[in-house]
């Protein structure tokens, strides 16, 4: 872990001395997505001053790994531990901070500060159990809260575009790698892994295919078990074998060309 | 563009003031691959004063953009422009410089240097025409040359790792892009097209299969044409299809599950 003050700083304090623990131009840019009411969601900051809304970011310690600063911001955003994080690009347009909001130094804060300064930030995202997050502002923000990904307002800098690119990568994934275990129940219905699939890729998928495709991957177990709720033909339950899922996220569905 | 030094700095002018012109604690590494005689090539250098060899690096002009930065190094180290860049990872393990070789500071720098601070590397891939290329070594640096992929060495820092991962994104695109048009001559016959695809994914493929497969992704235009040299069954000769291939790189092979 990295040297970090012995005690909190203050706002100015982080604005004067911060460069002191932190690495300068560098910070972290976390896209945590979730799934609730078959809708892709995406947590966000609002900050204080100016009500302009973000992603939860942070910065890294002068001894920390950087994927270390992406799992401490997310844990302090979310609560959550143990979470899948995928580093997915670094962004670093130097006119990237053209139109910086929110981070303006305190008033009293005379020099320049490393804060001002132009940073890279490398992006990292997650995909949460939405039902387990506690979503924390912090101290430069007023609220936390879940968007629904197709209503998200306009960011500060280029969160939008960090966000853009953080769904490619996801969607990107989602033809090499399994996704659903972080995000699903544990028993789920072919329906509802259906959309999940429809709100990350933004588009219908014919069932019948799907659900092909799906079982051709050889990762779910169908449960003798059907999902309660009184409709008239209740669709079967499945849950993840967590052995080959394992296996296919470690080697990816399909290898290579063979 | 940055805010270039003047003139050019010396080696202890740039221990000494580099971060005047250079973002501190991150540094570009680019693994530049080529294909020759059937066989995945990489370029590397060997330092002056521990040959040792490394990837082909460098830092990041202060009003630069980081993808800018990757091509300058790329061009003054082959000489080639308009080359496909790949951001595939940054590195970011506080070690990763433990056994920081060849960038010692001159013996007459007697202050710490920003250069034996911690650094965080973008790590780009690119893919070039081999026979275009005219390998330059830089100042630090004695010799620059092609290695067999399979025959590299023990290299300095984290390298082997940046090299090891560069070769899992380039071997992950080739599921999701199409990939050769900078490899491979413009008329290329489908064994050569085979071996570039055997020589990158490290293992052997199944010749009606594979040809089959690359059929499929109607990219290429066989022409009726055959590889000169007195075979006694003389192959056909392929190109790829410009604008096909263009769309391909836009949108993927597979675009999502559909």
């Amino acid at each position: 872990m990295g040297k970090k003050p012995a005690q909190k700083l203050s706002r100015r304090e982080f604005f004067e001395k911060g460069h002191l623990y932190y690495l300068t131009h560098l910070s972290i840019d976390n896209v945590i997505f979730g799934f609730h009411d078959n809708q892709l969601k995406v947590l966000l900051l609002e900050w204080k001053d100016t009500r302009r809304w973000c992603l939860p970011g942070g910065f890294i310690l002068k001894g920390e790994h950087i994927e270390e600063a992406a799992i401490r911001v997310l844990h302090q955003r979310t609560g959550l531990n143990n979470i899948y994080l995928q580093q997915f690009y670094a962004f670093g347009d130097p006119n990237r901070e053209r139109s910086k909001h929110g981070i303006e130094p305190p008033l009293e804060v005379k020099n320049k500060s490393w804060l001002t300064e132009r940073f890279v930030s490398i992006g990292y995202w997650a995909l949460v159990e939405f039902s387990k997050v506690v979503p924390k502002p912090d101290e430069f923000s007023e609220t936390c809260q879940w968007w629904d990904i197709d209503k998200v307002p306009t960011l500060i800098l280029d969160h939008n575009n960090i966000l853009e690119k953080a769904l490619d990568s996801l969607r990107r994934n989602l033809n090499d790698y399994p996704v659903g275990r972080d995000l699903l129940p544990p028993k789920f219905t072919m329906p509802e892994l259906q959309r999940m699939y429809e709100t990350i890729l933004d588009k219908q998928l014919d069932r019948r295919n799907f659900q092909k495709k799906m079982l051709a991957l050889d990762i779910l177990e169908r449960l003798n078990e059907r999902k309660q709720g009184g409709a008239h033909k209740a669709p079967f339950l499945y849950r993840f074998d967590q052995r080959k899922y394992e296996k296919a996220m470690k080697q990816g569905l399909r290898i290579g060309l063979q």
